[in-house]
């Protein structure tokens, strides 16, 4: 069966689609506040653990493998929905933490605004 | 200079990363409801263009230039503020809408929401 651009921007079939690496971008993001936590991503694997488990899984880059956020630290992201945007090539995760999202403790990765050409504290 | 994992991860300093394309992942966030709006791509010539204008612009990867959100529909989207990531791969931008944010006419691109391994509405 061929798919086409309307029936994936339009129909009720989840077919993501993935870039030449294999991947799509994943955007948590917090049920309680609704603030951007972090952006990651996915390939089909990494996909199919979050929907399975129900926790978010991505793929590391770096390491050439599915991570399980939190897999280490335990912070965790409990997945409550996910959504997926018009052309299927990018994901947002409805999340409840289990701590911080950002690898330095921050609650946001996002924990920086551009002010006069620099960086200050979003907050 | 050179510039450690340190000085981008904490730093001061706007440093952003681009990928082998030249591109990092933005994220527009409607000011007003907080809701996830669209993910687009920026190389170093639409963020310039963003901070310049204060209107969001991307690089088209299917048209390979600059593109203005909005340029043809009108539905541009006023940048409020921008955040950064900890390792400044990705930016959120928080918006003021003039219009729907996808070209469907969906007020966000992720109108849809996996249910039961399908798609529904996400409202």
């Amino acid at each position: 069966m061929t798919m086409s651009s309307d029936d994936r921007e339009t129909g009720a079939t989840f077919m993501p689609k993935y870039d030449a690496n294999g991947l799509l971008a994943a955007i948590a993001i917090d049920a309680a506040s609704r603030d951007v936590l972090m952006l990651a991503y996915m390939d089909a694997e990494a996909v199919t653990a979050t929907l399975d488990t129900g926790f978010a899984h991505f793929h590391s880059r770096s390491r050439g493998r599915l991570w399980k956020k939190g897999e280490s630290s335990g912070h965790v992201l409990r997945v409550i929905e996910v959504r997926v945007d018009c052309d299927q090539d990018a994901l947002v995760l409805i999340c409840e933490r289990a701590g911080p999202a950002c690898h330095t403790g921050a609650t946001s990765c996002f924990y920086r605004r551009i002010e006069g050409g620099g960086l200050v504290p979003a907050g």
